[in-house]
C-alpha cells in the first residue's frame, strides 16, 4: 500500500513510511500545476539572483543553479521533461530535476523560502499573466461590437423590454451597451491585478526568514509593485485568484446575455440576425437545421465560471491561517476558469464580427405593436401641455382603440385622437414614424443616431 | 479560418463552408465525452439488435454493424482507437471508425434515432455505472467507521457543541453518527437511480419516429425499468445529473464534516488521533512537520463538488425545451465529480482505517471543563425533585464557585453543595464521574457503552 | 454596551455579565424562529405527555403544563403573543411565557431534553409540513398543465432544438413534458420526506439522557416513522433542510423553464400564446405594453432558490460535531425557499390555466424551415432503401435548393427530386405536410395524437 | 380572482382588466424596497429640479412638487407614510400620494423618465450609501485589529500550518494579516464605488427621451461623477450590485477565518484567547457552557453571503436587453447581504476588542513540536555552510530522534548533534530557543518584533 517515494520526497527526512497510493493520487497536483512552469522557474531565478546579490550564497552556486535551471526551462519548452507524480508538484520535480543537472548545488535553491511562499508567487505571476491575456481579449471583443455599432449608426430595430417591443432604437446603440459592459469587465481585471502585483517571495513558510534577504529585489525583477507586507498574509492570501474568478463571473454573465440574444434573434420567429455556416451546426437527423451552437455553447459556460467562483469560495471559508493544504484545490478552478474565458471571448468576437443584422426585418419588426406610443405620449405633453400621467392614459386609450380596430396608431382616423382631445391636429402622424421617433431621443447616451455617432466617436478615440 | 471538416461532419449535407476553428475548439466535445464510449457502443447495439428484430434493417447488416461495433469496442479498450476532433463527439468519431470498417452499411445505424436521444441515452448509463460505483464505495466507508465504532464502544472523549466540551460521549457513538450520515448519502443515490432509470433511446430528435420501433426491447436490453413516457422530455432532462450532483454535494459535506474533525483532533493541542505517516505529508522548509494533508484536500473538495452543482443548476436555468447545445455543458461538471467522490471517499476509508485514537488524551480531556455538570443538575432533578430549570441554575452558580476555586466540581467541598441545598449528599459526586456519566446516558441512541455495542451490532448486520 | 436579559436568559446561572447589544442582535432568531411556535408546542406536548408515562414527572405537572401550552398556542394564533428579543428565540420565548402562566412548575418541561433535540425536532416538523404543501402544490401545477395537454391533444406547433424549428410536435405533447418533469420533482419530495422522518427529540445536547424517557413514544405522537438512531447524528444532522434545498432548486430549474418559454413565446415575433391581462402587467412610460412579468418573475426567481441551497451548503462545509451555532443559519433559507416555491408554483398554476394557444401561429409556424425533413430523409430510408446517413445528405442538399430557390421542400419539382435520386415518385409530397409528419411519428412517448391522447389518459388517472 | 387595483395601477390605461390575485403577491415588491424611498425622493427630486431649469415644466410646477416630496418624505420619516401593495412598488406609491396631495400637478414629475431609469438611479444611491458604510465599518474593524497588533507585538504564539504548528510567530503579526486582508476589501469596495457612480437617470424606458432634459444637472445633484453614456445599458446593468456582492464575499471569507480561529482558539484544548461573557452564550442543558456563538454566526453568515451572489448571478445569466422583471430580484440579495455585513463588522469588531490573548498559554504553546527545527535548518547553513536540502534533512532525522526520545530538541545531548555533523557546537542550542527564533525573523514583513512595530506604525499612520 505504500510507494518508494520516501527518498525522493524533499520534506521525507523525518518519515518512517512513504505515503499511501490513494493518497497520493489525491495529494498530487504536478498533473495541473505544471502549469505553473514558466512562472517557478522565473522565481527561483529572481530568489537565487537575489541570494548571491546578498552575500547568502557564492556567486558560482548562483550561476551554476542558473544554468541550470535554464536547462530545465527549455527541457520543459521542448516537451522533453518528464514530469513525475512521484515529486508531487512543479516545485519539487524541478528542484529534483536540477538535482540531476548540476547535483548537490541545486540544494541551495530553496535557502530562505519555503514552498508556501514559492507557490503563492508563482501562481500570482500565472494570474497576473491571464488577467493581461483577458484585458486584451476583452479590448479585442469591444472593437468587434464597435466595428458592428459603427456599420448599425442607423440601422433600426425594436428595443425591448420583457422581451416585448418598447420603443425603437438603433442597431448601433444596442451593441455599444455591450462595449460599456465589456469596459467595465476590463477595468474591473485592471484594478484587480493592481491589488495582485504584491509579491510574497520571502514570506518563507509563514513567518519570514533570518536570512538576510532583499524582498524589494526578487519583488522588482519578477515586476511586482512590492513585496506584500505581511507575511503570514502573504502564504495564506487566495483574494487575487478570487477576485479573478469574480471579475470573470460578471464578465461571462454579459457574454450569456448577448449569446442569449443571439439565440433568440436568429429563431427563424425572429430572423433578426444571420449568422455564417462558420458559426452554425447541424443536426444528425434533421438535414435542414442550421444551430447558434456557439451563442448556446456560450451561454452555458457562465455555469462552469459561476461554479469555480462558488467551489473557490467554498474552500476558502472558515480556513485558519497560515497556509493549509486546501488552498491547492485554487489551481484547477482558476486554470480552467482562464481556459473557458479566452475561449469564450474569442469565439465571442469571431461571432459578433461574422454577424449580419437583416435590416429589412429590424425596420419592418420596430414598426409594430404600437412601438411610437411614448412618443405619442411625449408630444401630447409638450404640444397640449397635458401632464405626463394624463398623457400617458390618453395613450393607453388610443392603443386599445386601435388594437380593436387591427390596425396600427397611425392607422386611427384624426377624429378617434381628436375625441380624446379636440387640440391634436395631423401633425400627431410624424411623432408616430419609427425614424423620426429614433432621431428625436437625443438626451445624451440616447438612441438617435447622432448620439450613437458621438459614442462610437468617442470609442473608437478609447480603443484605437 | 475555416477548416475541412465539412466532408467529414455527418450533418455537412446542406453547408456550405466548414466551422470556423476557434468555434471547432468551443464546440468538440470528444476531448471529455470519449468516456462515454463504452456506453455509446452498447446503446448501440441495443439499437442495432431492435431494428433486426423489427425488421426495419435486414439481419447481414445488423450483424455486419454488430461485428463492427465490437471490433470499435476492442480498438478502443486497447487503446489504439484514435480520437478525432475533426468528428466533434463520440457519437461521430464511432460512427465514422465504423464506415471505416465496414463501409455503408455503417450508414443504417442511426435509423430512427437522433444524437439527441443517443447521448441523453449514454450519459445516463455513465451517471448510472458511477452512482453503481459511489453506493459501493460509501458502504466500504460506512464499514471504515464501523470497525472504528466497534473498536471505540468504551473509548470515552469529550462531546463537544460549539467545539467545547458538553459532555463526555463514547468515541464509538461518535463514529457511529458518520456511519447513519453516510447511510441516508447511500440510500439517496439509490433513490435517484430509480428516477434516472429510465430509457430515452427512441425518442429521436424530440418527437419520436415513424419508424417501427420497440423501446421496450431498447429499454430492457439496456437494463432500464422502462422507457421514458414523453420523448421531449427525454432529450431535454438532465434531472439525473443534477440530482447525481446534488447527493454528491450532500456526501461530501459530510466528508469535509469529518475531515475537519482530523484536522482539529491531530492538531498537537488536541492530540485526540495519530494519522501515520502514510496519510501526513511534510515541509519543504519545516523539518518537523506532519501535516494531515488528505483531511485538508478531502475537507477543500467539496467547494469543487458544490461549484460543479451550482454550475450544472446554472446551465439548466431558464432554457428551454427540447435539446439545445446548452446541455453539452453537463459532461465534465459530472465527470470531475464521480472522480473526485471516488477519491475522496477511498481515502477516507483509508484514513479512517489508518486513524488511531489517543485513548488516555481523550479520556483525561473529557474529565475537564464541568462535563458532568448536566449530570448534577439531572441528578438534583431526580433526588431532590427540583425543577430542571432551578437544577440547572443551581449547577451553573456551583460552577462558577468552582471556576473562582480553580478546581473541577469533584474538587468542591461538600458544604458548598449544601449551601446551595441543604439536601444534597455525598451520593452527589458519583454522577460528577465521567465513565459513570457516559453508562447513565441509556436512552435510545445514547452514547453509554450498551446503546452503542447495540447500534454498532444492528449495523453488522446491514452492512456484512 | 451590555443589556439586562441576563436575568431572563434561561442559561445566564454562571454569567456574570449580560451579552453585548450588537451581539444578541446576531445572535437572536426570535424575529424569524417564531415561524416554528407551532411546532414546538407540538414538540413539547409530545414530550410532556411521554414524561408523566414514563413516571418522569408527575401528572399533575403534566396536566398543567398542558393547559398552559394551549394557553400559549391560543396567545399565537390570535397574534397576541409578545414575541421578545431578550428571549433570544422561540423556544425560550415560549418556555418563558409558560413560566409568566404557571409558574416553576414550567421548569419541568425541559428535563430530559436539550434545545440542540428540540429545535432539530421543530425544524423537521417544518420542513415535513413545508414539504407536503409542497407536493400538493405541483400536483395542482400537473393538472393545470395536464388540462392544456388534453386540450392540445392535436394542435399542431413547431417542435425546437436550439430555438430552431426541428419538427413539428403537438402542443400536448410539449405540456406532458412539464408533467413528466413535475412528476420526478414530486417523487423527490417524497423520497426526501421519508429520509426526514425520523424523530431527533430525546438526543438531549447530543448524548442521550440519564431519564428513563421513551424515544419511540415521541416520536409516534409527533407522527415520525421511528427515533434517530444516533443522539450525536440527531443533532448534528442538517441533510433534511438541504435535501429539501436541492430538491427545490430542480423544481424551481424547471419552473423557470417554463417560463423562459412563455417569455419567449409572448414575444410578438413568436406570438405563440396569449396571456390575459390577469398575468400581464404594464409600463409606466410606454402605454401599449403587456408584459409577461409573472413569468419572468418565476424565471428570475430559481436564483434565489440556488442562492440558499448554495448558503446553507456553505454553512454546512467542514462543521465538526455535534451541534454548532452555525446551524441557526439554516432556518431562513429553508423558510424563504418554502415560501418562494409556494408562490412560484402557484402563480405557475393560474397562468398555464390562463395561457391561450395561438393555435393558428402554431400551425403556419410549424410549417416552415423545411420542418418535414426528416420526414423526407426517413420516407427515403423506408421506401428507397437507402442507408439512413445517405439519406439524410441527399435530403440536406435538396433542402439546399429549396432554400435557394426561396421555396419550402413541397415547393420543389418532381424533377428536382429526381435529380438526386430516380426512384423518387410524387409520393414524397405527402411525407412533407405537417399534420402526416406529426400523425406518423407513433414510436411509444412520441407526438402524434394517438400516442399524447394515451400520455394524457395515463396521467388522468394518476392525477384524478 | 381579479382585485380592484387597476385603476389605482399608473400603467393600466389600456387594461381590460386587472391582476390575479396570487400574481400580486409576486410582482408586488413595495415589502422590500420601501427602503429605497429616501433614495426614490431624492431622484424624483433632482429631476423634477432639472426638467425645472430646462423649461420642461413650469417653475411652479416644480415647487409644488417639491413641496409635495417633502411632504411625503416626512411622512415616511416619521413612520405615518401607510406603503400599499395595490400600488406595486415604492415609486409608485409615492407618486400616488403625490396626487393625493397636490393633485393632477404630480402627474407632471414623471416627464423624461421611466421606472427602468429610476429604479436603477435609487437603487445605485442605495448601494453607494451601503458601500460607504461598509467602508467606514471596515475601517474600524481594521482599527481593533490594530490595536490587538500593537499590544501584542512581543507576544510570542504558535504560527500554524495545516493546524500544526510550524514555527513561532507573534500576536500582533497575526492580527496584522487581518489588516492586510480587510485593506484589500476596502480598496475592493471604493474600486466598486467608481465604477457605480453614473448616473442612469435620463435613460428613460430604454432609448433616452425627446424632451431636451440635462442628464450632467441630474447626475452632478446626486453627486454621480457622470451620466451613464449609453441609456440601453444604463437599464439593464446590473453589475454594482453583482460587485457590491462580490465585494462582500470575498470580506465575509475573510471574517469567516478568523472566526474559525476564534471557535479554535477558544476551546480548552487550545485555550489561546478567552473572550468576554458579552461574547459568549450558554447552553440550556449543560450550565457550564460558554460558547463562542458570535464567531460561530459569523463564520456561517458567509454561507449567506455566497448564496446571494450565486442568486443574482443565476438570475442576470442569459437575460437580453433591455429591462427584464427578473432585474426586480436584485434588491432583496442586496438588503439582506448589507445588513449581514454591517452585523459581521459590528460585532467582529467587538469581539476583536473583547479579546485577551493568554500569554502565557501561547508561549508554551509555541515551544513545543519542534517548532525551530527551521532555524536548526537555517543555522546549519549560515555556519556550516551546508546545502539547505541537506541542512534540512539532517534537522529532520534529528527531530526524529528528538521524538524517539520523547524530547524537544534542546532536549539532545550535543553528541547527538555532532553525529549528524562533527562541526555542531554548544552555540545551536540558542538557536532553538522560541524568543530568538521570532526576534530573528527580521526580513521584511517577517514576524520579528522590530519588524512588526514598523509595520504597526504604518497602518497607525494610516487608519488615524
Amino acid at each position: 500500500m505504500s510507494n518508494n517515494t520516501k527518498s525522493n520526497a524533499l520534506w521525507g527526512g523525518r518519515f518512517n513510511s512513504g505515503v499511501n497510493d490513494t493518497m497520493q493520487a489525491l495529494n498530487a497536483s504536478i498533473k495541473f500545476d505544471q502549469r505553473l512552469a514558466q512562472q517557478d522557474i522565473l522565481g527561483s531565478l529572481a530568489h537565487v539572483s537575489m541570494l548571491s546579490k546578498q552575500g547568502i550564497i557564492a556567486k558560482e552556486e548562483a550561476n551554476k543553479i542558473i544554468s541550470g535551471l535554464d536547462l530545465v526551462k527549455q527541457e520543459i519548452e521542448s516537451g522533453l521533461f518528464n514530469f513525475s507524480e512521484a515529486h508531487e508538484d512543479i516545485h519539487m520535480n524541478i528542484e529534483n530535476r536540477l538535482f540531476e543537472l548540476i547535483g548537490s548545488t541545486a540544494g541551495v535553491l530553496h535557502t530562505g523560502r519555503s514552498r508556501n511562499d514559492q507557490v503563492a508567487t508563482d501562481f500570482r505571476l500565472w494570474v497576473r499573466d491571464a488577467t493581461d491575456e483577458i484585458v486584451i481579449l476583452i479590448a479585442d471583443l469591444m472593437k468587434s461590437f464597435l466595428h458592428q455599432a459603427e456599420n448599425g449608426i442607423d440601422t433600426i430595430m425594436p428595443g425591448f423590454t420583457h422581451l416585448q417591443l418598447a420603443q425603437p432604437v438603433t442597431f448601433g446603440h444596442h451593441m455599444l451597451a455591450y462595449v460599456e459592459m465589456l469596459s467595465r469587465d476590463k477595468k474591473r481585471f485592471i484594478d484587480s491585478r493592481l491589488r495582485l502585483n504584491e509579491c510574497p517571495l520571502g514570506a518563507a513558510a509563514l513567518a519570514g526568514t533570518s536570512f538576510p534577504i532583499d524582498r524589494e529585489l526578487t519583488a522588482k525583477a519578477l515586476s511586482f509593485d512590492r513585496p506584500m507586507a505581511n507575511s503570514i498574509d502573504a502564504v495564506s492570501d487566495r483574494d487575487f485568484a478570487l477576485e479573478f474568478l469574480s471579475c470573470c463571473s460578471l464578465c461571462a454573465t454579459h457574454l450569456s446575455r448577448f449569446s442569449e440574444e443571439i439565440v433568440i434573434w436568429s429563431s427563424s420567429q425572429f430572423n433578426f440576425v444571420t449568422l455564417s455556416d462558420s458559426f452554425s451546426t447541424g443536426s444528425s437527423i434533421m438535414p435542414q437545421k442550421r444551430n447558434p451552437d456557439a451563442a448556446e455553447l456560450i451561454r452555458a459556460k457562465v455555469g462552469r465560471v459561476n461554479g469555480s467562483l462558488t467551489a473557490l469560495l467554498t474552500v476558502m471559508k472558515g480556513l485558519p491561517l497560515a497556509y493549509s493544504k486546501d488552498l491547492q484545490e485554487d489551481k484547477e478552478q482558476v486554470f480552467d476558469t482562464k481556459d473557458t474565458m479566452c475561449l469564450m471571448l474569442k469565439v465571442m468576437k469571431e461571432m459578433v464580427a461574422d454577424l449580419k443584422p437583416n435590416k429589412a426585418v429590424l425596420l419592418a419588426s420596430s414598426d409594430k405593436d404600437f412601438s411610437t406610443a411614448t412618443d405619442l405620449a411625449d408630444w401630447l405633453v409638450k404640444k397640449l401641455k397635458i401632464p405626463f400621467r394624463d398623457a400617458h392614459r390618453i395613450t393607453g386609450n388610443l392603443v386599445r382603440v386601435a388594437e380593436q380596430q387591427g390596425c396600427n396608431l397611425c392607422g386611427l382616423d384624426l377624429d378617434v385622437f381628436k375625441s380624446f382631445d379636440e387640440r391634436i391636429t395631423r401633425e400627431v402622424y410624424k411623432v408616430l414614424n419609427v425614424v423620426k421617433s429614433v432621431e428625436s431621443r437625443q438626451s445624451y447616451g440616447g438612441t438617435s443616431p447622432c448620439e450613437v455617432k458621438k459614442q462610437v466617436d468617442e470609442w473608437k478615440k478609447v480603443l484605437n
